[in-house]
């Protein structure tokens, strides 16, 4: 029976994957990998690793879908190891249960490894926790656009504490007009975290209102939370030392004018390999 | 400056620890540690690591947070590093917000690690995906019951595709009724995930229903899920090898006759050790 692994690589930040998804990193015979997954955990596959980037830019996912398909259909009957590299948890959007499906159908022993989701781990590099006592309680997840094109109906949503979006940048303007129609506040408070966990991680934050009325500049990826937790640590920020070692804590008090913030792998003094060692010297 | 860490441990299999929890662990001098964090996972501090244990007992919850905070207190000048570990993310639920701001207001350096939520990564092990296209475009976690006693209101989770409660199986009737009133289907598919990712998880499956009648036996902690993500890998099921090496995908698509399943861990052939070494080699 040929052997696969869906995997979520988390936000991308490496030292964020899980040891379960290194392991099946480096026994891959092929991964199949999405776009946002980056260069430096690729490079922990072994060198005779094929690796097939099979990211879906817009307007082509059921293009690509039938291609990861195929790749699946392909190595059914080998002894590669395939390890399908999803970017955060991989049954977050994605299609990952679809993947799963298709897999088991061609006779795969299937293992499913978790990661860590932009929707929680985003937020939380960034000083945004998704939910806090007597601030929030619960906690939605929602995609910006269905695969399938039908409309997400974002009334669902006036009543949830903190709301999360994914994949809503282009969108976010019809998404805030929506929510302020159906009850929330324009005035309650917002962020967008660019490209989380990486180098260029950029925070902004703003109100609902200004969402809407296209008042704020954002590329994606970036990942869209709603609600009061955005502004919990503002009180802190007057204590904030600007020189601090770790300027992810930093930004998490940031406000509109921050420029960026460097990631826990750019300040990080000991690398993956680094941390093998040292796990395994203690052995 | 003192430095501290709040890092989540994931749901409770040490292979479902991130790289960077792995080397906070490794580099604590002090860790303050949820009831609910395994032995593995302990296991992998250095020798004379002072572990206290913080779990929060029903009923002590504030008597226990006020001893952490006084923990952070007594090591906040020293040169120790201290690592508050918590299980699954240290932002979903469980105080990490108050805590951080403690360790701010007390001069430490905090760097924040997310973990693998047990709101996700649990539901994913027993063959649940939070999200499939066309069934659920979107998730909510909720807590069922709050650090502060307000009572939870459950109409707002009515027009949620999966609703995922943490802490939830005391008052699982109540919770049932109070959705069942507000409008969701009595006949909706749900599932409790105990134990997830340790020895001895076991998912139980139903209706809202029957949960609402008192129907299900069910021991906490376990991970209360509702919606028809639940059901959606039952047509694989008549193709499920019973001998299938990997337990994880077959509990995926157990019924409520399902007696347990293993583990990655209880699985695997290859430990954190293992791994370290295999990454210390390929370096």
């Amino acid at each position: 029976m040929s052997n696969a692994y869906l995997v979520g690589a988390g936000p991308g930040d490496p030292r964020l994957l899980t040891v379960a998804a290194v392991e099946a990193i480096q026994i891959a015979d092929v991964i199949l990998c999405d776009r946002l997954v980056s260069k430096e955990i690729i490079a922990l596959a072994k060198p005779h690793c094929h690796v097939v980037y099979v990211g879906k830019h817009p307007g082509e996912q059921d293009i690509v879908q039938k291609q990861i398909f195929d790749y699946f259909a392909d190595y059914a009957d080998g002894n590669d190891i395939v390890v399908r590299l999803k970017g955060g948890d991989p049954y977050v959007f994605g299609r990952g249960s679809e993947e799963y499906i298709v897999l088991k159908q061609l006779g795969y022993d299937v293992t499913v490894i978790p990661g860590i989701s932009s929707a929680i781990g985003v937020p939380a590099l960034a000083g945004i926790p998704v939910t806090a006592r007597g601030v929030a309680t619960s906690f939605a997840v929602v995609t910006g656009h269905c695969c399938d094109d039908s409309k997400v109906l974002w009334y669902k949503y006036v009543h949830i504490d903190t709301l999360v979006i994914l994949m809503g940048v282009s969108e976010r303007a019809v998404i805030a007009e929506e929510l302020i129609a159906a009850g929330r506040d324009p005035f309650e408070p917002i962020a967008f975290v660019e490209n989380g966990s990486t180098a260029t991680q950029r925070v902004i934050r703003s109100t609902l209102g200004a969402v809407r009325d296209g008042l704020l500049e954002v590329s994606a990826p970036a990942v869209f939370v709603i609600g009061a937790v955005t502004r919990i640590y503002e009180e802190l920020e007057s204590g904030i030392d600007a020189s601090s070692r770790h300027p992810v804590a930093a930004i998490s008090i940031s406000t509109a004018r921050s420029e960026g913030a460097k990631t826990l792998v750019a300040e990080a003094d000991i690398t993956l390999c680094e941390l093998a060692r040292s796990a395994d010297s203690a052995a």
